[in-house]
């Protein structure tokens, strides 16, 4: 069993609440990956430098100034914050974006109804360089770029990323995959943290949309979601950080559909 | 052969003389790695955030702030730049800071005259994982970052990283250091352009020291080719970016002494 986890939201940018999480990912007995984006820290360096964050469809919108305190924030200081915090763990991690090993080919989004400019849409995974880093006991920590393989950089949305990722591992391992946030799990009143979901599938899930009570963040992550599950990942869980290993009844566990 | 190519100064804040360096590099035909810094592009981002850069012997100090300027720079930036440069021209590099695959290990430097910070001077390199980039054709670029081992990444001086990575590679392989700036060697007299010493022995060195025509920053660099060279290290030099693979006249080649 390999875990993908995508860790997003609060959760990076609560230091504490990143260092606990990040402490906890020890008790994996077998290989892990962790993906993560960083919007808020991005959003408070872009401001300082006179960027104000622009925002689509609950995607960011990246012009080539905001390109580079993107990739400056994720795949500068979360991701080798993340790395350096977990080889105090004895965790032996390594940073990547898409670029790295070519790991993630993207393409850039063309200009349709929005021009979400250096946003790249993901087209091929490495999968070669995963396989060499789970048999060499290295555990990647994949930040939200990629490239386009001409010189050029993407952001990427961390959800696309780590369900592109978790299926590329289905092809030879069993997967699951954890978005991972600081909500208990999928909301049916995006009011009440109570109000979590259980188990989701695509019926309910379209039920959800008509009755518009889906968040325009949480939209894009159920499609991922349920992509990752019909390109044959074992189990996808949308859970609190802290609750992983200790999966509860607040949890949401995705299903793709009758058929399971 | 392998080559540790550390590229520094005017060549990184140019963006052209970059991608036509970068494009050389495809001229090797044996592994190498890339090491850089990335100063003055650290320091116009601190100063846009209002961090004044403070030197003390031609190396910064590094607050809390100044680190994470830094690693977002360098490691982010600068360091995604070129792996995303790299890659476009077929050669599959990884970016690293030495906190990745837990490269390099250094220690926090001491207060003695002068308190440079989060600043650590190198401890212990992976070889292991170099050999695995070597024998995969992975092309590591390593960003002048390290960390401690204890959840901190630490600022180190870029030509110490190149030294000392050409120095565990020696152990097993023949290794060229390749220290390449924007001037074309090192100079006799500091402001004329044309007067490299075109071989340098620490006899020389010790001479130039002592009639003091050795700038700040150049001090270091010469002692960690020295030091390189006492290693094992077959071949160091230092040139200009655009003279590596067309070695001139005016290149300096650094000698241990009398001995060879």
């Amino acid at each position: 069993m390999i875990s993908v986890v995508k860790i997003g939201g609060n959760i990076i940018d609560d230091s504490h609440a990143l260092d606990n999480f990040l402490a906890s990912l020890q008790q994996f007995t077998t290989p892990f990956v962790v993906v993560h984006g960083g919007g808020k820290i991005a959003s408070k360096f872009g401001q300082k430098l006179g960027l104000e964050p622009r925002m689509a469809e609950g995607r960011r919108i990246t012009d080539a100034e905001t390109l580079k305190i993107v990739v400056m924030t994720y795949a500068g200081l979360i991701n080798k914050t993340i790395v350096a915090k977990l080889q105090k763990h004895s965790i032996n991690a390594i940073g990547l974006t898409g670029a790295d090993a070519n790991l993630i080919t993207s393409v850039k989004r063309q200009v349709k109804d929005i021009d979400y400019g250096f946003v790249g849409d993901i087209a091929r995974i490495n999968d070669d360089f995963l396989e060499s880093c789970f048999s060499n006991n290295i555990i990647p920590v994949i930040a939200s770029i990629t490239h386009d393989g001409f010189g050029n950089l993407l952001n990427t949305n961390a959800d696309a990323i780590a369900a592109a990722i978790a299926a590329s591992i289905a092809k030879k391992h069993d997967v699951s995959l954890f978005f991972c946030f600081e909500k208990q799990g999928v909301l049916s009143d995006p009011f009440d943290d109570s109000s979590t979901v259980p188990i989701l599938d695509e019926f309910q899930y379209s039920d959800m949309l008509s009755s518009d009570i889906i968040s325009k963040g949480m939209k894009p992550k159920l499609e991922y979601a349920f992509s990752a599950k019909k390109s044959g990942v074992q189990k996808v869980v949308v859970c609190h950080a802290d609750d992983i290993f200790t999966l509860n009844f607040g949890t949401s566990v995705i299903l793709r559909g009758t058929d399971e």
